[in-house]
């Protein structure tokens, strides 16, 4: 297998929260303290590596923020809070990855852009918002935000939870700047959380505006790493590799697979939707959209996934 | 006057709020949707541009939703609410910046950078913290938070308010790439409210970290000016000069100085020690470090003063 010479490398949600999920700065730090390590291999093989990002919980405790301050501070809108949660990961893992660089005495240091993802805003899951976000509240509470033009939803015993579309991302904005900072030896943070989705709706002839919206940042990756020119999408999670039977005496890890392999598993309902799914579908599009490598595996193994080893499940053209 | 190849704009306050300094998405936008047509015009005059910009109101809104949320999401840090700020005034600006350059037929596009600025753990402002943020509280509320260890003083009649360290920036830790972004021709917004503060305290052998600060910007800009090589640095306020005298009968508008004459202006405190004195310190601190040119003026005139014409209060070398 031909070695990498360029990654976009995306992780979950594991590689910078604490164990039981949670997202204060300290739990936060001392998770990307560990994946630094894994990511500053990567470097040092000698690959330019683009990293992005989940941000579900740290938006989780900004959708809060703005819940129990509104009456104070008007709300921002969701995009507003991806890109916050864009800054508050990117600074924290450049300070701990920059030390691990440093301690393997490589030159290279992290940068973290602030991103742009452009959806359409005629996206049809504007219409049909389901992506559930934040915190559950009692209904008289999320009748307040339904006034305000937000769609919540009646989830029974836990209460009233708040929904959003989830568009399909169209294109990273910003990977221009993101290429021309690979290219000068960054490792650069971008497009977390999927990225500040923005359209161009029309009004005020005034350009891209946010769009209140969540994008599956795995579905970005594979945008991005085409954007990009990598030649290898790394989908890091909490498991090794993608399992087939998961949970039956069948239950197997795949290794090496062909697209139509993976596609006859999804199409089998073999990944779970708001799971796995989105990664197996990351992983196709980047390789029929022309990518040469795309592999799902957990942090522990990038390394070799990007070296070419048979680590996690592998996807080639 | 020698032309200018790079420029370093520091943008105030009233380039990204509302007239009556409100710091909502829609005002921030209306506001930097004006700005972005005279920065569009620097770009258009062949000049590469880096903008670094202030961030109190937007700050000043986080810490009331950090407050207002204390007891169901543990607050924040103040670094972490510079880190915020950065990346949504660097995305709403990069939305009608994009378009104003496009509109002018420009190939250039705006990149938004997290930035970190280091400063010494041991600073002497650490142990006199004395820069006001957030809003009045009254005591018994103001309390609770000195009790997590903030420093709140009694301000009197409008009650009690939170201070913090405004320490020194000594460099701007990303200059790298902000370099690395203009020559590639990128207008990058970077460095916003002074940067993030970062300091390497020797804990953990893990590098740099956050610290509870906040920095001036025009000082963090006059830094940046010099590391990233620019020849010229603007310091775009909300009027067009910098006046001595101000408000007697012998008020006058300074136009070209020196440094000279403008240290005299300066140790004869015709400046306001929050206001246009850190201004005019950043100015000299530029051009004593070996800048070119600053420029203290208005954001109508910023063309003018990139283009060596004698606009604002300019500072030659």
């Amino acid at each position: 297998m031909e070695r990498s010479r360029r990654a976009v490398i995306a992780l979950g949600g594991n590689a910078m929260t604490g164990p039981d999920g949670s997202a204060t700065p300290a739990a936060q730090r001392d998770a990307l303290r560990e994946s630094s390590a894994h990511i500053a291999d990567v470097v040092a093989s000698g690959v330019e590596v683009v990293l992005t990002h989940g941000n579900g919980p740290q938006v989780g405790n900004l959708l809060v923020k703005n819940e129990m301050a509104a009456h104070v501070v008007p709300p921002v809108p969701l995009d507003w809070n991806v890109a916050q949660t864009q800054a508050t990961i990117a600074f924290t893992l450049a300070d701990v990855l920059d030390a691990a660089l440093a301690a393997r005495g490589l030159s290279q240091r992290t940068a973290g852009l602030v991103t742009r993802t452009l959806v359409d805003a005629d996206d049809p899951h504007f219409r049909d918002p389901s992506k559930p976000v934040g915190r559950f509240l009692p209904r008289e509470e999320a009748e307040r935000f339904v006034s305000l033009g937000q769609t919540w939803e009646d989830r029974g015993e836990r209460g009233w939870r708040r929904v959003v579309a989830s568009p399909e991302p169209l294109s990273v904005v910003d990977s221009p700047a993101i290429h021309a900072l690979a290219a000068a030896g960054f490792v650069v943070v971008c497009a977390g959380g999927g990225g500040i989705p923005v359209s161009d709706d029309g009004r005020d002839g005034d350009g891209l505006r946010g769009v209140e919206a969540v994008i599956d940042k795995d579905l970005t990756a594979a945008i991005l790493a085409r954007e990009v020119d990598a030649d290898t999408l790394v989908i890091a999670t909490d498991v090794p590799n993608v399992m087939v039977d998961f949970g039956t005496p069948s239950a197997r890890p795949l290794g090496r697979v062909t697209a139509d392999e993976l596609r006859e598993h999804a199409a089998a309902g073999q990944f779970e939707r708001g799971s796995m799914g989105p990664k197996v579908d990351a992983a196709l599009r980047f390789v029929d959209a022309g990518g040469r490598r795309a592999v799902i595996t957990s942090l522990e193994h990038i390394a070799d996934a990007v070296a070419g080893t048979d680590a996690g499940t592998v996807l080639t053209a």
